[in-house]
C-alpha cells in the first residue's frame, strides 16, 4: 500500500546516474519516490521518468522533511551540504558523488584539487562497496556510493588479495575500458558523436581521481590504474594483470573468487571463460573470469558503470540501512 | 608512362586487407596492378576497386610471369604454393598471411594447430617490420609481412629494450584493443552487428596466435599479451606496462623512442600526451606516447590495423625490394 | 502460485523475437514458460534467458499438451504445421510468423513465392492489431500477428482513413526505417557489422512482403511503401505523407489520432511534436505525432520492431485471448 | 612549381565543411592553401590539416589581398562582408554559408528569421550547382555554394522536370536523411553520442531552411521536405516520390537522367538498383538510382554532405571560375 512505503528523494536527477537511479525507484515495491530535484530541471523535465514526482529546481528548507532515504547524485565538492541537511531530518543517505570516498584527506585533496569539504562526515561514512561490507553499511546511516572503476577493479580484487592469490610484490595491473556515459550528459568535445565513435582512447594515465580511491580501499599502492573511452555508450570492463603468488593458478584463483562470493546475488564468478560487456548492460550485476597468459594471472570484470558502477549498486545500500532485501527492486 | 611502370599481382583480394592493397596499387605512381585474385570472385567483383584489372577466380600456371610484385593476402596454411609460383616467375614477394612470420617452426605448428606448410623458405623469408629490418628487406625478394597486433607491440617495445629502458625482471603487459576489421570479412556471430555494437570483450587470452609472433621478434618470453576487440570498424590501440630499469624514466623511454624514430616517415612519437585511435585511421603511420602511473611505464601505441598493419605496411616492404621510395604511394 | 499460472511454449525460440517474448514469458504474472523450442539449439542455449525452461531442438508429438499458450516464432512456411498441433491440444495460438497474415491466398503466393502452407486455417486466423481488432482477438483461439513494418503503418493510418482525414485520391507514401534487427540474427552481408555501421540504404523498393500486407489491411490500393535499413540496432520509424481530404488539417488529423486512441494503453498520440525512435525503444508503446508541410500530412510513428512490432504484441495478443489484462506482464 | 600556383585562402575553416576543403585543398596540384581563418583558432589549430598554413583568428584588412580564391565557410548572416572584401582584392569567392542562395530576398528573410545581408549581392551571385549551372559559373566572380540536402533533392529531380518525366501536379515527396555532421561540431544536445547513436528522428518538418532553397531552384512549389537525423556520422540520403507524368515509367525516368548526366564527371545514374549511402562517403560524386512502387516513381539519390554537399562541390565551382579542369583535386 502506498501510505505504508518508505519515501526517498533524489537530488541531481537529471544526469545519466540520477534518472537510472529515478527508474529504479518508480519500480521499487516498498519506496516511493517522493521528490527529484535538479539544478537542470528544464532538461530534467523532459527527461526524467517520474510522473508522481515533479522536479524541483531549488532545494528548500525542509526538503527532506519526513523523508527516509535520500540520494545525492550530484557533482563532487557540492554534495555534503545536502547530505547533513538529509541527516539532520532523520533521513538515510546514500552520497553518489565522490566527496566522501576516501577516508584519507591529503589523497582527497590532492586528487580533486580542492579543500575537503566535510572531515567530520568521514568517521560516519561507510563506504558501499556492498559485498565487501555489508554489515556496516547495515549499521549505518551514511553511505560513499563508490566510484565505477572502483567498484570494478575491487570486487574481483579484493578476494585475490585475502586469498593470498596475489604475489606480495610486483605491480598489479588494472586497464580499464569505460563507455562514453562516465563522462557524464554535459555535451561537450568528449562527449560529442564524432569523437566517441570510431574511436578509442586512454586518459587520465597516472593521474585519475579514481586511482586513490582504488589504492585506499584496496589497502594496496602497486596497483597501475589506467582508463580508457570506448565507443560506446555503457559498460566497464577491466582487466586485471595480477603476479600471482607461489603455487597460486589459474584454478586456485578462480576458486577464491567463487568461494567468496558464493551466495552472492549480484556477483557471478564464470566458471570457465571471460565475460563481455554485453553480459552485464542493464543489469545490476557484477560478472567476473579468470584466465592466465604466460604466467600472469588474467581476470575480466564487467559492470554496467551505471548501475553496479553507480545508481543500482547505491540502491542496494540504501535497501541495507532500511532494512529491506538488500535486491529489492533491482532484479 | 604506363609501359614503364612494374607490375603487380594481388591474390585474396577481396578481404579487407586485400581491398585495401588494391586502393593503394591502383593510385600508385610505379606500379600497376595487373591482376587480382580472389576464391571468393562474385563477392570481390562488386567490392574491389580494381578498374581495368579484372578478378579472376582461378591462379593459373603463368599467372605471375612477367610480374614485378606479388602480394599474398590469403588466410594462412595456404599462402605458400603461391609464394613458390611467384618466387619462381621472377617476382618479389610479400606474404601478408602467417606462414612464414615465425622462424620457430615448433612455434608455429603449436599456434596454427597444423604442420608446417613451407619450412624450406624460412631461410630466404625477411620479417617484415620495416623501420628494425629496413636493410635486410632491401636485399630480399621474400617478406613475411608482420601481423597486425605485433606491429602495434613491436613499435613502441623494441626501441625501448635496444636502449635498455625495460628492466630485466617482471612481466610486460601488453593490453590491445583492435576494431572488428580484423575479424575479417565473413559473416559470422562475431562479425555480427549486434555482437560487436555497444559490446566490449576480451579474447584468446594465454592462447592468441599472434603471442608466440611477438615473443619470437621481440627476444623476450615475459610478455604478456591480451587481445580485446572493440565496437568499432578499424585501428589497434595497444596499452604496454613496462617495469623500468633503474634510472629509466617517462622522459628517458620518451627520448629513447624520439631516438629512435627519428627521420622515420611513418612513425611518430609524441612529445608529450598520448595518441587517440582517430589519430592514425586511414593512415600508413604509428603513432605511441609515452606516461608513467604508480612506478609503471606506460606506452600507448596506435596504428591502422588494415594498413600499417597490413595493407600499407606490406606495400612499404615491396616498395623497399622493387628499389622505390619507401613511402610512394603511402602519403 | 505457480501451480495455478497458464503455461506456455515459445517455438522459435532463438531469434531475436522470440528471445524478447521469453524474456516478457518469464516476467509474467499469470503465465509461466514452460518449455521453448529452437531449430537452432546450440546457439539458443546460450542465448535464451530462459532459467529453468531447458531449450528443445525437437518438437514430440506431444509438445503442446496440456498447454495454454503456444507462440510461434519461426520462419514463414513452416509455422502451419505447429499451429495445428498447438490447435488439437486445446493451446492458445499467436503465429508471429507472416503465414496467416493475409486473407488474400493470392496476394501471399505471390508476395512469398510458394504455394500458401494452410489456407484452410485463414478463417479462423484473426490479424493481431489489437488496437483495431481487440474484441476479435478476445473471442479467437488462433491470432497472426502483424508484420513490424505494417504495425508501424497502419497504426497512424486506420483512424485517419476511418475519421475521413485522408483524401480519396492521390498516392499515400509510406517512407519506413528500421533498425538492423528486423533482419534477424543470422550473420549475412546485411548483418555484418561493416555493412551497417555508418550506412544508410533503401531496399525491397516495390517488392517488400509487407506491401500487400498493408495494403490488404488498411482496405487500400494507393499506399507507396518504402523500407529502408538503419544503422542501429532496434526500432521503426515510419513517416507518412498523406493528401489530407477538404477540410482537414494538421490539428483536425491529430484530434482523429487522439480521439481514436484515448485511452489506450499502448499508444500514445503527442499533443505536438513528432516522436523520435529513442522514445520506445525497449519499450512495448507506439507514439505517433503530426505534422505538416506544403500541403501534406506528416504522420511519425515509432515502435521497437521487436516489441510492438512483434514479440510484445503477439503477448497482448495472448493476454487478450486468455482474457487476462491486455497489458499483464508489458508494463 | 609553388610559385606559379594560384592562391587560395579559407574562412571558418574549423568546421567540418572547413576541414574538409582545407584537405581537398591541401593537395590540389593547381592551388596553394595560404591562409586559414577561424573564430575558433584554439580548437581549429589542433585540427585543421593545414601545415605550412597557419590558423590565423582575425582578419586584417589586407588579408585577401593577391589572393585568387577565397572560400567562406562560416555560418549564415556572417560571410558577406568577408564576401565583399575578398571581391574587392580582386578574388574569385565561393560562399559555402546559406547567405546568397536565394533570389528571393523574402523567401530569404522568411527562413532565416533576420534581415537580408546583402541584397546587391545577389545579381552576381551564381547559384553553384555545377551540373546545372557550369556556363554561368565559368563566367562568375562570386558562386553561392548550394546546401546539402538541396543538392541531394535538385541533382536527381531536375532532369526528370525537363524531361517531362513528372505529372504536373500532385505533390513531390523529398524524404531525406543525413548523418549527425550536417549539425554541425558545436556540442549540443544534438550532437551528443548518446543522443545520436541507436536513435532516428525527423525534425524541421514544414520548416526546414533548405525548403526554400529547393523550391526556389526547381522554381516548383509543390515539393514537401521532411529532414532525418540518422545515427552516423556523414552522407545525405534522399528518397523521393515523384508522381509520373502521362507515359513515364521507371525505366523512361531512369534514361532521362542517364542522358542528362552523360559525360558527367561526378554524377553517375545506376543502370538498375539504388545506390545506398556506402557508395559515395569521402567521394565527391552523386549516385542515384531509379525505381518504382504502387505507381509512383521512386528515385534515391546519396551524396556525401560534408563533399559533395558542401566542400568538394565548393572546389568544383572554384575550379570552373579559375579555368581549371573541373575535377582536380577531386579525384
Amino acid at each position: 500500500v502506498s501510505d505504508q512505503k518508505l519515501e526517498a528523494a533524489v537530488v541531481g536527477a537529471s544526469g545519466y546516474a540520477g534518472q537510472e537511479l529515478c527508474k529504479l525507484l518508480l519500480g521499487h515495491p516498498s519506496i516511493e519516490l517522493k521528490a527529484v530535484h535538479s539544478a537542470r530541471p528544464g532538461a530534467a523535465a523532459g527527461d526524467a521518468p517520474v510522473a508522481g514526482a515533479p522536479m524541483q529546481s531549488v532545494l528548500q528548507a525542509d526538503s527532506f522533511k519526513g523523508l527516509d532515504a535520500v540520494f545525492l547524485c550530484t557533482p563532487h565538492g557540492v554534495a555534503t551540504p545536502h547530505v547533513r541537511a538529509a541527516l539532520d531530518a532523520g533521513a538515510h543517505v546514500v552520497d553518489l558523488s565522490a566527496d566522501l570516498r576516501l577516508k584519507n584527506q591529503v589523497a582527497w585533496e590532492a586528487a580533486y584539487g580542492q579543500p575537503h569539504p566535510a572531515t567530520d562526515l568521514l568517521d560516519a561514512a561507510v563506504y558501499g562497496l556492498v559485498e565487501h561490507n555489508r554489515e556496516s553499511i547495515k549499521g549505518s546511516r551514511l553511505v560513499a556510493n563508490p566510484g565505477c572503476y572502483p567498484t570494478s577493479v575491487l570486487l574481483p580484487l579484493l578476494p585475490l588479495f585475502e586469498a593470498q592469490q596475489i604475489s606480495s610484490t610486483g605491480p598489479i595491473i588494472a586497464d580499464a575500458k569505460s563507455g562514453v556515459s562516465g563522462a557524464g550528459k554535459a555535451p561537450t568535445d568528449t562527449t560529442l558523436y564524432h569523437n566517441v565513435v570510431e574511436n578509442f582512447r586512454a586518459y587520465g594515465v597516472g593521474t585519475h581521481r579514481h586511482a586513490p580511491e582504488i589504492a585506499e580501499h584496496a589497502d594496496c599502492d602497486r596497483i597501475v590504474f589506467v582508463p580508457h573511452l570506448l565507443p560506446c555508450f555503457r559498460g566497464i570492463l577491466t582487466t586485471l594483470y595480477l603476479p600471482p603468488a607461489a603455487g597460486a593458478t589459474e584454478d586456485s584463483a578462480r576458486a577464491a573468487l567463487a568461494q567468496a562470493y558464493a551466495g552472492e546475488p549480484l556477483v557471478k564468478v564464470l566458471e570457465s571463460g571471460i565475460p563481455a560487456l554485453r553480459d552485464v548492460q542493464n543489469s545490476p550485476r557484477c560478472h567476473m573470469g579468470v584466465a592466465s597468459a604466460n604466467g600472469s594471472l588474467v581476470v575480466v570484470s564487467v559492470i554496467d558503470n551505471l548501475l553496479k558502477g553507480a545508481a543500482s549498486q547505491a540502491l542496494q545500500n540504501m535497501n541495507l540501512m532500511l532494512g529491506l532485501d538488500e535486491v529489492e527492486g533491482l532484479l
